[in-house]
């Protein structure tokens, strides 16, 4: 394939010519399909259908040391679930861990809000302060950003490599600036990128020294069992130990749940930290709650036995998503490659696949194909404030739509993106053309 | 029965150590009881073990309106648990609704967290205010107290009658100071209690005129439908029609759950409020959760079809529940009746039963009877920072224990009530007598 910069100004405008009317065509055929959120399709939740018939008679709804999940008590979580969870996170023993509701994106959150009333293990409420800041590796997950703009909290950019943010970067602005509070992390097939963090890249984290003595890694490890693949799969530093062999044992909140394990807000969700930490936490818990659904905590434990079961049945999942993935990236490949108007990453695992369009398109692909009736994440959502400054990136979620809806997605999408970059293009050489006027 | 106030300096001695050799002996025989908490028992529990049942297929998972509760979506709730939480706190539309987590608590916590980092409907946030304070009708619910407490806000205590509390107080108070912002209620069969409020103080309650636009009344309506008697049961007028008549839609934040009709811990909460405060409740909702368990709100709506369903429930927990009031009743009336040195309450539905002592003795006995192996709910809990100003409540939750458990545990109750009423008698005869010396 000819690289469409390449191509003269002629050549470009049949190539638009060709698009539109293909454009044109592909919007009369009223499409309604949806990549734009990481959600399971119907196929992933139909697998788990023995799950809700584990626990059936009412001695099964106790633990093994015999508390009853019906009743109030283990605010905490029970402890196999904390064993689970903490098996689940690679986090090294379940006293690290507690087990919370149905989000992790609700641990976030209320570890953000008591921060900002209660502030850090004795350090001052945020709330009370001038300027608090987060960093925000980019492109990365809205809700992160959604919950400290939500706050108030200024939200600084830090570019992400194949290894992991820019450590040099993080580095140099914890030690400098005692108002930055904390940073987002989606560690392992991270959103949307499919990354991994490599394991220099966490023992640097473990090692920060920051300016804050309430500074706070958030370590989302949302895909933690989420491979795509049975072999081939990424693996990460347990972070946990990393930072206590650092010395620096309180500077992480680790997070995950099992949305994407069972059910999508059906789930547990569960926080490791250290023991200082959790101590605080806990302690703000017991005015919050009377306790997290222990029914359902003893259910997943009952239903996946252990770490082996769990890792079992996400190869169910994976082989559900794989062939979504491998047909969107087929797709891409065949139309796009060589083209140099774009780029996308091939991740292991994860929900997503990030897409880098020219520079400038990002919006204009997006609407083109809401306009013909596919819906993608918003241009922008995958950068603090919703801006991404090059108008380049595009989240793709494969999962939801069934393998046809998916091609036919995927087909519009690329016609979008070849029409868009050919416009783009022809824009360009025109304002360079006024230019030498 | 002849008063002990009545008994001569001689006849108080005698029964002294008549009493204190009963409690040494019962000291003796290692009881581990518990009347602390309101739990229900392990009999109400396995009531329900159908309830775990009623989902099973993969098409059981849709609602009405075929929505997939297994996967993301409907943050606020299905429409049906919706309707099944408006019809169980009396509120006239499920459009009033949302359907929220396993814990009414934590609505009420976060809606006052919210208030604090976020403020009401575009009222200054309270963390930015110099004073911030809440009215407590007291003897009343410790988690209550715990939450505001926690947020450093100033609690006044107000007096409850059999009415509901003090509305004189209430609206003077409120409408003199623009500091306060909010006043805990449980309307009916309150904690510890069982009072419920009568249309007059809930037409009070809608036609308030407070200084500050940001006050609301917390109607923690957390005993809907928990009645001990299939007749005799108490009702009371729906606050937010109420309100909305006075003119005052917004001033209410309505709040239930199941927690005490499925599963403690188990179960689904509510919120009911204006369109105007659920809005901007929806909001913040957005960014916190990415939705609460609806698997378990369908399978609530699922077991109980309607209200009809629910009540018909309840009646089952009533029977399990009314003789063990009425066992706990009956000890008291047969023990401490006529004798002058305690009154309690009589609730026809709820947890509880109020237990006032002589001023002075409440502590004292809690002591004893933790000494002599019987738990109680700390003496003091029921009012805030936890401070009984007379030391004289105690609260009884009959529903944990067995009903041999209980009989136990009452006999010992009395027996403490008995010794320190007639030390306590003995002590401010001999300070009288130093006074006239």
């Amino acid at each position: 394939m000819k690289s469409y910069k390449e191509l003269s100004r002629e050549e470009l405008k049949r190539l638009q010519k060709q698009l539109s009317k293909a454009y044109e065509e592909a919007k009369g055929k009223g499409l309604k399909l949806d990549m734009s959120r990481g959600k399971p399709s119907a196929a992933q939740l139909d697998m788990e259908m023995g799950f809700m018939d584990v626990l059936v008679s009412s001695s099964d709804y106790r633990t093994e040391a015999g508390l009853d999940t019906r009743n109030y008590g283990a605010m905490d979580g029970i402890p196999e679930a904390k064993e689970l969870m903490a098996q689940m996170m690679g986090v090294a023993s379940a006293e690290q861990v507690i087990v919370c509701g149905n989000a992790s994106l609700s641990i976030m959150y209320d570890t953000v809000s008591r921060s900002m009333t209660h502030g850090i293990l004795g350090n001052t409420p945020w709330c009370r302060l001038e300027h608090v800041k987060f960093l925000c590796p980019a492109p990365g997950y809205d809700r992160h950003f959604a919950i400290t703009e939500h706050f108030g909290i200024e939200m600084i950019t830090v570019p992400m490599t194949a290894g992991g943010p820019d450590m040099d970067m993080i580095e140099k602005l914890v030690a400098e600036d005692e108002s930055i509070k904390g940073i987002w992390c989606v560690p392992k097939y991270s959103n949307p990128q499919g990354y991994s963090y490599s394991a220099e890249t966490v023992r640097r984290f473990a090692a920060l020294k920051p300016a804050a003595k309430d500074f706070r890694i958030f370590w989302d490890n949302a895909y933690a069992v989420h491979h795509l693949y049975e072999e081939e799969q990424d693996e990460i530093l347990d972070i946990l130990s990393e930072c206590e062999k650092a010395g620096n044992p309180d500077i992480v909140y680790e997070i995950s749940s099992t949305s994407k394990v069972t059910f999508a807000g059906g789930g547990i969700s569960a926080l490791a930290a250290s023991r200082a930490n959790l101590d605080e936490i806990r302690k703000s818990m017991t005015i919050q709650t009377i306790g997290y659904d222990k029914i359902n905590q003893l259910r997943h434990v009952r239903y996946f036995k252990n770490l082996d079961g769990l890792k079992a049945h996400m190869m169910k999942h994976a082989a559900i998503m794989r062939p979504k993935f491998e047909a969107v990236l087929k797709i891409l490949n065949e139309e796009l490659g060589g083209l140099g108007i774009a780029e996308w990453t091939n991740p292991r695992g994860g929900y997503f696949i990030s897409f880098e369009a020219m520079d400038g398109c990002a919006k204009k692909i997006v609407a083109k194909c809401k306009d013909a009736g596919v819906a993608l994440t918003g241009a922008g959502a995958t950068y603090p404030y919703g801006v991404d400054p090059k108008d380049s990136n595009i989240r793709l979620a494969p999962t939801f739509p069934t393998m046809e809806e998916l091609e036919a997605a995927a087909d519009l999408f690329v016609l979008c993106v070849k029409l868009v970059s050919v416009e783009t293009l022809l824009e360009s050489r025109r304002q360079m053309e006024k230019k030498a006027c």
